[in-house]
C-alpha cells in the first residue's frame, strides 16, 4: 500500500510578525541558520519515506506561488488550494479525496508544515512504526511527544497502559485541551499524557469511515471532491464544498469521538517553534546567550534574539529582548511581552494599515 | 561699538550616533519637535541682538555646504572654514582676525552651535548684560550656568563674592575641570561654583591682548590672518597658520591664566543636549514617559526615547531604552549604557566601516 504525506500549509500565524505576514506566514520563513524554510525542512526530512509525487500540500490559494518557488520538485497537481480556510477537518477531507482518487486506498501521514525536528532518524523510525500500526485494521495513529516540562500552550493526549500486543504503541483514552500550569504538572507527573503534536497517520479508508460517522456532511463533500478530482469542474466543486463545510478541527470533529486511536511517543527533538523565543532554543547562541543573525554589533548585551535585516543594528546594554528588522517594520519586544505582539497587529488592523499585517 | 557673534560649529560629536556622523554632526540635527536644527536655533535666538552680517561661523571645510543649506541668510564670507581642527583657541583667533579686519575693534560673543536655551528672553538679557561688562576695560566675560544638580560631566567656574560695583557680575577665581560626584556636590552646596557653558563675551582687543601674553605664537598667526583676511592669499595663510598652531582650548590656553575674568550667572534653561537621554528632558513625553518621533506603536512601553525613521517601529514591553532608526543603522541602547555607544563607533572604525562613522 502506498504511503503518502499530506502537509498542512494554510496557517496564517502572527507570532513571527513582522517577518510573518498574512501573505507570507511562518511555514515559508527560514528560522534556522541553515537557510532552509520551515516547509522545506518538513518536505526534506520525509525524503527517505515518501516519494515526491506522493507528497500533497494543502494550502491557501494565495500561497501556491510561494510553494512552487520554495518546493519546485513537488508536482503542481499535488498542491491543493483550499478556496477558504475551514480548519483541519476539511483540509484533510480534501487531501483524502485526491489521494483516494489517485490510489484508491493509501496510508496518509498528516503533518504540520512549520514544526522543527532535531533527530530526523528517530523521527523516521517513529513514522515507520506509525505507518505499520495504521495499516492494521482501521487504526488512527496520532504522534504524541514525550513532554519535557509542563507546557500550558499545547493540548495533551491521555493514553492507556500498554497491552503488550504492540510494544511502544498506546491506545488513546482521550484528548484534552490546553491545561493550566497545575494540571500540566499533574499530567507530566502522571506519566500518562503526551503532547499533541498534530501529526497523524491513518489509511484514507480508516479516516473516511470516521468522517462518515462523525462528520457525515463533510463525508458527502469528500465523495463529491473525489468524483471531480482531476476533472475540469474540480475547482468549482471545491468551492461549493468548502462553502458548505463547517469550520472544525480534526481533533474536535473526529479524534475526540473516534475509536481505535493509538499514540506513539515521539522523542525526536520536536519543537513547534511557537514564537520568536524559540529561536534561541533551536539555534546556537553566542557566548553571551544572544541569538543573532545579520549585521549586528553587540556591546554588553545578553540573552537576546536579534534578527537583523539590511541595516546595521547596534545593540548596547540590552537584555532579554527580541529585535527583528524587516524591510518596512522593526519589532523591539521584551521577552516577557511576546504575547502582546498581537496587540500591535490588532492596532494595525484597526488603523487599516494592511500593508503591515 | 559693533556687537558680533562667533558660532563654533566644527564639532564632530559621536553622542548622537547613528544620526550624527562625522560628515553630519549634532549641530546640524533637529533634536526638538519644532524641526529646527541646533545651529538654526542658535542663530535664530540671536536675531534681536546681532545683525545677520555680524554673525560669523567657524567650522570645518566639509560642513560649509550644510551651513549654506541650513543658514542661507548668513553671508558666505562669514563662514570661516578651519583647514584643520585645533580646538577652540585657534578657532577664536581666526574669528577675531576676520572681525578685527572688518571693524577694527568689536564685541565678540563666542557661542557653541549645539546647545539649547529654553528661556530666550532671559538669555538675551544675560547676553546684553555681558556685552556691557565686556565693553568696560579689558574684561573677559564667561557665562556661567547656575547648577541644578551635581553634574560630573561639566567644568565649573569658581567665583569671588560680589563687590557690589557690578550687581549680578562676579569676578572669576578659577576654572576647574570636571569633578567627581562628591566634589560636584560640594561645589553645588558651596554656592560659589557655576557650570562652564563655553559661552564667552569680550572685545577683540581684550582677548587678543591675552593671546599676545599667554599664546604668543598664536597671536603672531592672528596678525598674519588679519593681514590677509579678504585677500587672495587668505586660504593659504590660514592653512600655514593652522598647521603651526598648537591644539589648545581657550579655557586652558587663556581663561585659566587671564586676569579680569567675570562671570554672569545664567538661569535661562540652558541644556547642552549631551546625549540621546537629553531628548526626554528637552521635549514633551507621552503619558507613559516616552519621547517618540516617527511611525511608532507602543504597547506596555515606558520611559523610552524612540526616534523612528522611515520604517514602522513596534515597541512592546520596553522600558528605559534609546531606539534610533536611520537609513542604514539602528541603535538600541539601554539608558544606563549610552556611554558605550562610542564602543560601537570604535568597533566600526577598527573594522574600517567608514560609511557608518
Amino acid at each position: 500500500m502506498k504511503v503518502t504525506a499530506v502537509i498542512m500549509a494554510g496557517g496564517r500565524g502572527e507570532r513571527f510578525w513582522p517577518k510573518s505576514r498574512n501573505d507570507f506566514p511562518k511555514q515559508f520563513l527560514s528560522l534556522t541558520s541553515d537557510g532552509e524554510t520551515m516547509i522545506q525542512k518538513t518536505i526534506n526530512r520525509l525524503a527517505p519515506l515518501v516519494a515526491t509525487e506522493d507528497i500533497f500540500i494543502v494550502t491557501n490559494e494565495s500561497y501556491v506561488p510561494i510553494i512552487h518557488q520554495q518546493l519546485p520538485d513537488i508536482p503542481k497537481e499535488n498542491i491543493l488550494a483550499e478556496p477558504v480556510a475551514k480548519n483541519t477537518a476539511p483540509c484533510i477531507a480534501l487531501a483524502a479525496a485526491v489521494i483516494n482518487k489517485k490510489y484508491e486506498d493509501a496510508v496518509m501521514m498528516v503533518l504540520p508544515s512549520d514544526h522543527l525536528i532535531k533527530y530526523e532518524e528517530m523521527y523516521l523510525d517513529t513514522m515507520r512504526h506509525a505507518i505499520k500500526v495504521a495499516k492494521k485494521d482501521d487504526n488512527l495513529v496520532t504522534i504524541g511527544i514525550t513532554p519535557t516540562y509542563p507546557e500550558t500552550g499545547y493540548g495533551y493526549i491521555n493514553f492507556f497502559s500498554n497491552d503488550d500486543e504492540m510494544p511502544g504503541v498506546y491506545k488513546v483514552k482521550k484528548f484534552v485541551e490546553k491545561p493550566c500550569l497545575e494540571t500540566a504538572k499533574e499530567y507530566l507527573n502522571s506519566g500518562k499524557y503526551l503532547w499533541n503534536s498534530g501529526m497523524f497517520v491513518w489509511k484514507v479508508s480508516s479516516i473516511m469511515k470516521n468522517f462518515e460517522m462523525h462528520l457525515p456532511a463533510m463525508y458527502e463533500g469528500f465523495l463529491k471532491m473525489k468524483e471531480s478530482a482531476g476533472n475540469a469542474d474540480f475547482t468549482a466543486v471545491l468551492e461549493k464544498c468548502f462553502n458548505e463545510f463547517e469550520s472544525v478541527s480534526i481533533d474536535f470533529g473526529i479524534m475526540e469521538k473516534a475509536e481505535n486511536i493509538y499514540t506513539l511517543s515521539g522523542s525526536f527533538g520536536w519543537d513547534d517553534v511557537g514564537s520568536w523565543l524559540a529561536l534561541e532554543r533551536i539555534n546556537k547562541t553566542d557566548e553571551c546567550g544572544n541569538y543573532v543573525t545579520g549585521d549586528v554589533i553587540t556591546i554588553n548585551t545578553r540573552n537576546n534574539v536579534i534578527c537583523g535585516g539590511k541595516k546595521l543594528i547596534a545593540a548596547v546594554g540590552l537584555e532579554d529582548l527580541i529585535v527583528v528588522d524587516t524591510d518596512d517594520a522593526i519589532l523591539i519586544c521584551s521577552k516577557d511581552n511576546t504575547q502582546d505582539v498581537k496587540k500591535v497587529i490588532e492596532n494595525l488592523r484597526i488603523c487599516n494599515r494592511r500593508e503591515f499585517v
